[in-house]
């Protein structure tokens, strides 16, 4: 691939051109010199004289910032990651069905589609053009999959549950198990939880990205919805009832409790935490292993962490943090000397 | 099903009937008017006049609160996950082993159980009647599953483990792995950890749930026991040698350190964390995202966490609570001067 | 087994004998008097005198803590580890491929491995000598597994990873998924996240452990590397580019966000997190529930955690603490009085 090739597909204007084809991308630091690497943060500017690349991806203003062969771009770092794409787009699967994957009754999928070895199908399902099935994964009885997602090895679906257009859901997800729902019906020492049925469904968007060993509960009665464009790290726990909106994006590890609502473009860092039942505006930023108990009705950033100490500071200063209320108190007493003398 | 049908199996007093059969539950909002919805938090009783359900199951404080064919229930919550639970019963699935699955020598499946494609159930382990094992699922050596249980697609219960009748165990859960211990031999800068081999087991009660992509560990010698009725919800983690009693709640995300005990009916908020080596008494609440680092020894509620704030506050509050205990110093100061002169 | 037995493998000096063989290993308090058990905490001197054990494994300050037939030993507790291994180590698995196991073109499996069923090898990975492949795990094209490690059923490995000799992987890992990075390509409301393909490897040294369910993500560009004997509990997350360091110990549910360099020998609490791009200094240790976000650079504890209260107390301190800034201020106000006067 040169230039020429990538500013065809991707827009662009090049500058020079390479002597030989191009066979992959790579970091300013770490690219060889068959591949393009992309300037889009200007402290790696310096760096850039040192790089081995064959050719860079920089921005309207850093045009000149290299001698080497380079395209120019409104928004290099999306423009090197469309490059990565195409390089990465031979990997074409041919579709099929394994002999080994138990298809149950009803189930419609498509010639195109590739579904891998210990593969189970539900009853009635639906499995669009040239989706991808990962071994050992099990899809629900009368779940949907949308044209060209690709589902990783060993990810469960429940039953109902739809997923949109190119989505890519990793190992060991589940998407649909019961929500947490129980009734208490005790009496003294007596008594039970009483299981809420949990009959809603999971429905997920277009271009979709599930993170490794995430998990998405069904409604209890109505849908758990996630938008489009929506990106799950790893290791996310999204309750019953929650709504997610567009192009938000959820670091690892963070937990959402039943019936939240989050907007759109919203930025989630990571171990963050939601109590549920109650709603976060589009364009919110919440810091991570921040644990968000109110709305959040401005965008902006939201932060609750307790800064990082050495051990030893972190115990004297906890000692007045369990006695703050005393402190202020203090204080107060001492203001009201002042203004009284 | 008609009123008179849900009172003949749950008890309580209907007040008018249904014109045509209920076919499902639904809540105030979402109704339809095939469908029976309740009213057990006081504040939805305005939204009441506007449900399309056909029926309500009330409170015996409510009565009056509507005109429509009613139930009257002593706890209306409770009956109404009842009632939904009878929507669903048909649900009953034949016996049967699929014909791909691996059942190791000695195992004994009842004729009532089901076990789907691609399970293995290992030696001498004991599926009790009833029993539903999902795909993918692998059961262990020795493992002994109670009457009614249903584990999902998906699931791992290591050898030796013990799951009592009627639980319910979602997809990813992994029960019986190694707990994490090791002890130190280093010498300077050589060495290593010496892995403890973890020979105890998982005992579970009856009736409990455990939430998809949960995990419990085996003890080490002794082994970790979750009681009856017990409800973990998704991605929660039981170290090794935990002890968790009757009817306690678990949040997602909670992660129980080894040797900790828990004890009954106490509720645990989402990925809070407990540090190991510590009890927590009957009836204890610990909020969300709170750390428990000791003991707790009398019922009610416990908290430790950051209040959220919008990111320019937190910024200026935290810079004070890194010198909290100067802060408490220079105000004692000023006291100590003030009571001098 | 004898004592004089086990001090021929595990060396120290045993002083008596006991007079039938040992069959295991025991607590102080649990041991059975066939078993042997350990004293490496002074404070379990005293309960040694109750012990059921049939011998002690003691250090050289506890030689004569007991007159029980006993092992001295410089560390007890290590000593007892491997005492542990030893009356495990009967549990020898013959090598050979489960007959429903799907080996992909080109892949390498020793003769004395052993592959369970429903397991997939991809094309031209890599088995090697008594590596053991547990039920429904599924390991990638090209994938390197070396000698004696352990994968226990229900586990993923994508393509081009490598695992080191003797890892133990348990139930549910996922290792080699997709790194969380995508490239922003908005302008005003329109426009989407662009995917940057994640094609980088993890390599995994020798002796690690992996806890079930813990995800570690495949390098973006570069590869995402954890040392020899680092041991990760259950639930952790390591994101792309991470380097873990030799012998580091990762408690469960820990969070370590990309690119997040960390050193030989740390220790890490359950539930802490790393914000990425950063580093942490051999020897450091990590509180549990602390959130690092500055790399630190000097050995010791580092803690940032809110203390647990009473929920009311908590209530009363977080309302000052929303407003330590002011609190702060009027402090300061106070003392420039103070010194005015």
């Amino acid at each position: 691939m040169f230039l020429r090739d990538i500013i065809s597909k991707l827009g662009g204007e090049a500058i020079g051109e390479v002597g030989r084809p191009l066979l992959g991308v790579g970091t300013v630091a770490g690219a060889a010199d068959t591949q393009i690497t992309f300037l889009a943060n200007p402290k790696y500017r310096a760096a850039l004289a040192n790089t081995d690349a064959a050719a860079v991806i920089v921005g309207v203003n850093d045009r000149d910032v290299t001698s080497k062969p380079r395209i120019v771009a409104n928004n290099p770092y999306a423009y090197f990651a469309r490059a990565a794409q195409l390089f990465q787009a031979s990997n074409v699967v041919a579709g099929g069905i394994h002999a080994s994957a138990v298809i149950h009754a009803g189930a419609i999928i498509a010639s195109s589609a590739w579904v891998a070895e210990f593969v189970s199908i539900g009853a009635n399902a639906s499995i669009g053009e040239r989706v991808q099935i990962g071994a050992g994964s099990v899809i629900g009885e009368n779940v949907s999959i949308g044209a060209d997602s690709v589902i990783a090895a060993r990810a469960t679906i429940y039953a109902h549950c739809q997923i949109g257009h190119r989505a890519i859901v990793h190992s060991g997800v589940v998407i649909g198990a019961d929500g947490f729902g129980f009734a208490a019906d005790f009496s003294g020492s007596d008594g039970c939880w009483v299981k809420i049925p949990q009959t809603g469904r999971v429905i997920i968007g277009d271009d979709c990205e599930i993170g490794a060993n995430t998990t998405i509960d069904r409604g209890a009665i109505d849908d758990t919805i996630i938008g489009n464009d929506v990106k799950l790290d790893n290791q996310v726990q999204v309750g019953h009832n929650c709504i997610i909106g567009d192009h938000t994006l959820i670091s690892g590890c963070v937990g959402i409790a039943g019936s939240t609502t989050i907007g759109k473009r919203v930025m989630v860092g990571g171990a963050a935490g939601f109590t549920g039942h109650l709603s976060v505006c589009d364009g919110a930023i919440i810091s991570a292993m921040t644990l968000v108990t109110k709305s959040i009705t401005e965008p902006g950033m939201v932060t609750g962490v307790m800064p990082q100490m050495n051990h030893a500071d972190w115990l004297k200063n906890i000692a007045h943090l369990r006695r703050l209320d005393k402190l202020a108190g203090a204080v107060n007493e001492i203001k009201k000397k002042g203004s009284a003398t």
